[in-house]
């Protein structure tokens, strides 16, 4: 197996040496505050007894484990604690891949590109399913391209590259299909408090034991480096994935679980609405660049991305690398995210400068 | 692949359901402080703004890298921080796998289970080669072995369970039998700081392209919650492991490893010392007590462990029970290490109690 730089760190280097004031739109890192209880309980984290500095349950603390199932209205015990939901992903795919019922894994195009890399390192075969042109699920893809070789079926939502929130009565029927192939499905909603339409409904409202979703804190809390994310998964997964998680991490960070658990307690629902208006406030001023600009979009109903095309200026490498130079706002060229996008570019809108950006692409693409 | 709950759960949950007072001998969890720094440099970040939240480099902090790199020697670009040694482990023995050149473990017996539930994880298959009497490195049987089939040899030392610190010629002589048969050498260094013999020599001295050494501040720090440790790969092998790291985990936690960098540059050499002179009380209060006990067992040189033969009372799990339900100490029963030792029980000299355990087992075993 051999595995290729990400784009992602190419343009970032690029971005980082380019001469003039860029703005970056290429990571995924929330620009604000975490909630308050974040740094007081890490503060009081460390003036524990030393017992406490030592391993954590493998599969997470206890107190964080209820409290998540609490809030998901879900058996602790189904909980898995993972370092980010990058590693509950893991787990959750190397269950589908392990049960000898298929190698393939069907990704929605456009696709969030951990999930391929994931799939080859896990000894499965991607294919991708496009998706709408709104981003939106299209069921009938997904059930044309399902077969006996389909061992799991990838989906994100609120998704990232596209914005779109999938209805979950599409999800269901995704789920269906993976019954009828003896497939899974992953349903990754890290960014479920970024639902921009108020009719996001999670992937665990809907009963079947193929079913596993995953979440964590690094978007909502705005904590990417703390890493502490979640799987959820049907009983009889659970033991399975508790196992690969203690061979290959033994346990996740306890700091930041004790962290997340106290802000959990202690955060106040203003806090995500905050960010979310945040974001949307951010959309309506990029979105009202990107038409002065005459560019191609989605509106994003979720999550933190625009995807754009510019006539004239297909989103390639090449074409990323100008918009540095000439522009300066970073993005992500389009085929990073499968096929289907090629042409596009993303922005992430995590910057206090995105506005600002909004306001360059304007000039430079508007007559 | 199918895995076992761990034999380590079910002694620690009979001890915890246990009517008696028991003394835990089963934990590799340091009961002694953790540098004042990591205290410190915790509550630090905690103050730090909200862009030092988000993710580190997916292979560690740098500085933290070059800290490491500086101590140990080496190219800090060979260095990849992971979430503790655990994770480390993982990556080298993924690498040896992953090469097509053989799918077979050589695994020192008595051996610390991970490496043969790693072994499996990973698609290979463990093969156990018996070490002397004393726990020492038997470079003959591990020549005897070693064939084309052989991807992955894994040494520990110093040595879980079995306290042995092995001659670094021995270690290089291993790393030349891999050289002969296209294996690589993992060498596990996590208990580098518990030399009790001063002779205690890393394979990071060693020369080749073959050896990947990974250690970790869980026990030196006494911080098994925060998960951080790291591997030094030759250089042709860097690339893909971080790789790896990327796909499976993103990044480590950055408290954590923001505490370590900190806890890393202000922690004077008393510190570790003061560590190994408390172990080395423990050691010779508990090897008194076994000779009382009229015991076999090999007065570890390093780590932190002893493994004890009582004449009549094999180390079965229904005798490590017995022992728990009678004497009040918690052991680990041997063969949870392998073949080799399957008389014997292993005792964690981690706790403030282990002098009082060592009276206990004197009185129940002795004359």
């Amino acid at each position: 197996m051999e595995y290729e730089e990400p784009q992602f760190f190419h343009v970032m280097e690029y971005a980082a040496a380019a001469d003039g004031d860029v703005i970056d739109m290429v990571s995924g890192n929330p620009d604000w505050e975490p909630p308050g209880a974040i740094r007081e309980a890490l503060a009081e984290y460390a003036e524990l007894p030393s017992d406490a500095f030592q391993y954590p349950p493998s599969e997470g603390l206890v107190e964080l484990r209820e409290a998540i199932a609490a809030r998901r209205n879900v058996d602790a015990d189904q909980v898995v604690v993972t370092n980010g939901t990058g590693e509950a992903n893991y787990l959750a795919m190397a269950r589908a891949f392990e049960r000898g019922a298929g190698s393939e894994a069907l990704l929605m195009d456009p696709v969030y590109p951990y999930y391929p890399g994931k799939t080859e390192l896990l000894g499965g075969e991607p294919t991708l399913v496009p998706t709408e042109r709104d981003g939106g699920l299209d069921v009938d893809a997904v059930r044309a391209a399902a077969s006996e070789e389909t061992a799991l079926i990838v989906l994100n939502t609120p998704n990232n590259p596209t914005g779109a929130v999938y209805d979950v009565e599409a999800v269901r029927e995704v789920v269906a299909i993976a019954e009828a192939v003896d497939a899974l499905v992953l349903v990754d909603e890290v960014y479920d408090h970024f639902d921009h339409t108020g009719s996001f409904e999670s992937a665990l409202t809907i009963d079947s034991d193929r079913r596993i979703v995953t979440s964590g804190f690094s978007k909502s809390m705005a904590i990417t480096g703390f890493r502490v994310g979640y799987a959820v998964f049907p009983d009889e997964h659970v033991f399975q994935a508790k196992a690969r998680h203690m061979l290959v991490n033994v346990a996740g960070a306890r700091p930041s679980q004790y962290a997340v658990l106290h802000a959990l307690r202690r955060t106040e629902p203003e806090y995500y609405a905050a960010g979310r208006e945040l974001l949307a406030d951010r959309i309506d001023a990029f979105t009202a660049a990107l038409d002065e600009a005459g560019a191609e979009y989605t509106r994003p109903e979720g999550a933190f991305y625009v995807l754009a095309r510019f006539e004239g200026f297909p989103g390639t490498m090449e074409n990323v690398k100008r918009l540095i130079d000439e522009v300066g706002v970073a993005g992500m060229p389009g085929d990073t995210f499968g096929t289907t996008r090629a042409d596009w570019i993303r922005f992430a809108l995590v910057t206090p400068r995105a506005v600002e950006a909004a306001e360059r692409l304007a000039e430079r693409f508007g007559e």
